[in-house]
């Protein structure tokens, strides 16, 4: 076996196997190992004419064996303990300067924590678009320093979506940037979904459409402003047949959603970093609610159902209060990574993680390439107040309104949507209500408020009572 | 010195010196000792009739001996690494059987891992009520082994608040229990004040009330079925007056909420027990949101101020909405309740957790009794589906939507109110739209979904082409 193949990839899994593919499509030499030697061999046997430029390896030694110094190794393995079990084991096989890749769904602190051990060289790097992205080109988000990324820069620009011509692969910074970038995206993945959802019911339980012509309304859709890949694909499952029944897909799915926790992660860092995402945590709330199916067939039986049909909501003003909580809920996941540029003492691209997400991932959209352009100038913005996104919200928070109190009043669940509606609205109130917790914090705990004389550690009246002896 | 004090205390800062006047008052001997000696001197100087009850300690070594074997000592520091300081002083010179109680506000990670730690005897207390509960009766929320609870149950029924009789404390599970339960009762505290002030918002920005009459509003609600200490405070910082410049008080507070942790411990918690209480992360958001001064300037700049005057919702209709809102956001936090019931093999006490938050604790309320009532015959309910529950939110629950569907249209936020509602629908729609979302999720990463035939792992059509090799 000679020791010439540019790079190696241990996980030969849905997504590894699309990566190694695309790797080796792109005329890179690849070294494959799986635990399982049936999945190499079957791997291999089935790389056609991809064949002459893959390696496959029965032992990790055979691997390391046929990767060209200093090796280049990607994991793509299952995210947590897999992880760290596949660096302890690969690790004694390596040279000091040899490079692991972790392409997984890791989160973010264990990829800090495992460039704080120190066992080598060491990147995360986050790679979004599925199979067809992994397997077609993928938008991908590193983390590492500038001099490991120069080592695999080639075949992550080569691998990586194109948009028009420009590679969807950038470095975010140091160790887990890249895969905090990969969670907020997955977290706005999330809100963005919710809010489909919550038009999808509004349209089958309001209006009620049946699934064609639900999918035509998101075929439409995606030629306007919310042209994406999410409304793509939400036209297509609605007009899909269900291959056993023949019936409708959506109506024979069950309807609790799964999650692998990327979206639960994005949630709880928000809050860490006091950077609020709440159309992602309503996303969230709205998947575990979901997955509640007997508490929600008992609360039908003690309420009756919810939804009610009505006709006070046009499709235009459905589609432009999308339009707006779309708009919303990027900014909420933008403001959330400018949140950790200033926390963790990155400098995560602003602009260019808005260009990266334009082609190859599940949020790719065209309101993204504006986006580039909005934080361009000023990286640590709200996208909110940008001169384009702006304006779309003046033109669209009307029908937001309109969608989110038409929901209200006839039974339909639209948290992500009313969500995003509330940060608007209070993101543009300067004298909000918090007046009100402040007083009562003061009143029961003398905690103090700000005076509107800015003086800190003010107290209400009752304070003077509390100021005598405490006994 | 004799060694004759019945407990101690560590820490004589605003809630430690009341407790330990509240002990006194009691009739128990009690030692203290805070590290800055004049402090500890002060209150024993200060301690009037209470006197010949309280044993000043200046060193650590002093308190030890001032106290009764087996000693019983309570921390009242300030919560993290303090706590563990305290311990480290302490245990060298405490005999085996000796009890520390932390009755911080401790995160009950923190009390689970002193457990653990095994250094003596310990119990995690959560303390609520503030500086006035503290001093004349607190809710007590105690966690530790019924042996431990035991040694200091006398004390602790003494000093607790009475519900007609009834002390307010009781042992609510192992380990970190008590600091849990806390803790979720400082959430409920959070999301009950941010619906107070959303529906202040509306009757200041909405209705145009000044601060008298929205006084006068919150002073007649706390006759009706919004009977509550925070209902009843609200009316009184409304009606109060500023010291400095005698304008009405709320005027003259910044509107930017502090908060020391509880409610987003709760809110990060909640998300790894999968226990949605997104009116409490909606509460959060808000003071975070308000905290954002210069943002929300610049918004109301871009965009003009949100909230506008409107008057198409009555008083009346206000108060039954904030009913169903309270109602929900209770709902949520015993909800969350039951799930560390599952996840933690407690056996909380629900029942008795809402019997002891009758009286001493900030969010006491009339509404409790009956919650007491409703957990007593099924402690894992959803409040909501409870005979009296259920009833009332049948009779609010449009009022709620009138108040969401017209704070929508009209520019006031009002997170934590709309995400009651959106929880409450969605708690009462058996076919709910995630249908959708598994089935994006099926068309871009094959996660499979259960079909309404019971079949797991089911794919849509494209699944097909997905079987074929994949490369």
């Amino acid at each position: 076996m000679s020791a010439d193949a540019r790079i190696g990839l241990i996980g030969l899994g849905t997504m590894g196997a699309a990566l190694a593919s695309n790797i080796a499509e792109k005329g890179f030499d690849i070294a494959v190992f799986n635990r399982t030697t049936q999945v190499t061999r079957d791997f291999a046997a089935e790389a056609g004419d991809l064949g002459p430029r893959i390696t496959p390896a029965e032992t990790l030694e055979d691997l390391v064996a046929a990767i060209a110094r200093p090796r280049a190794i990607i994991l793509m393995v299952p995210a947590g303990d897999p992880v760290d079990q596949q660096i302890a084991a690969l690790t004694p096989l390596l040279d000091d300067d040899d490079l692991i890749i972790d392409c997984g769904n890791a989160n973010f602190h264990d990829t800090d924590r495992r460039v704080a051990e120190g066992f080598g060289p060491f990147m995360g790097v986050g790679v979004s678009g599925g199979e067809e992205g992994a397997r077609h080109g993928p938008s991908i988000m590193a983390g590492g320093t500038p001099e490991l990324w120069a080592r695999v820069e080639d075949v992550m620009l080569a691998i990586a979506a194109k948009h028009e011509g420009d590679p969807c692969a950038a470095l975010m910074g140091p160790g887990g940037a890249g895969h905090f970038v990969k969670m907020v995206h997955n977290g706005i993945e999330y809100a963005d979904m919710q809010m489909i959802a919550e038009v999808y019911g509004i349209l089958r339980d309001g209006h009620g459409l049946d699934a064609d012509e639900i999918g035509d309304v998101f075929d439409a859709w995606n030629r306007g402003p919310l042209q994406s890949y999410l409304i793509e694909i939400s036209g297509k499952v609605a007009h899909a047949r269900d291959v056993a029944t023949r019936k409708p897909l959506l109506s024979q799915i069950v309807d609790a959603a799964g999650q692998k926790g990327t979206g639960r992660w994005t949630a709880i860092e928000s809050q860490h970093r006091l950077a609020p995402v709440p159309a992602i945590e309503a996303a969230v709330v709205a998947r575990n609610l979901s997955a509640r199916l007997e508490e929600r067939a008992r609360g039908q039986e003690v309420f009756g159902p919810a939804p009610q049909r009505f006709d006070t909501l046009d499709r235009e003003t459905l589609e432009r209060g999308l339009i707006a909580g779309k708009v919303l809920c990027y900014a909420q996941g933008f403001a959330m990574l400018s949140a950790a540029t200033r926390d963790f003492g990155w400098d995560l691209p602003m602009a260019r993680i808005a260009q990266i997400w334009r082609e190859g991932c599940i949020i790719r959209s065209t309101m993204l390439d504006a986006m580039a352009s909005a934080l361009d100038g000023e990286p640590g913005v709200n996208l909110m107040f940008t001169d384009h996104f702006a304006a779309i919200l003046r033109d669209t928070h009307d029908a937001l309104r309109q969608v989110v109190a038409q929901a209200a009043l006839h039974g339909h669940p639209t948290p992500a949507l009313s969500s995003g509606l509330a940060y608007f609205d209070a993101m543009r109130t300067a004298r909000g209500t918090a007046d009100m917790i402040q007083a009562q914090r003061d009143f029961f705990g003398l905690h103090g408020f700000v005076h509107v004389n800015g003086k800190a550690d003010q107290h209400g009246p009752w304070a003077k009572a509390a100021a005598t002896p405490k006994v």
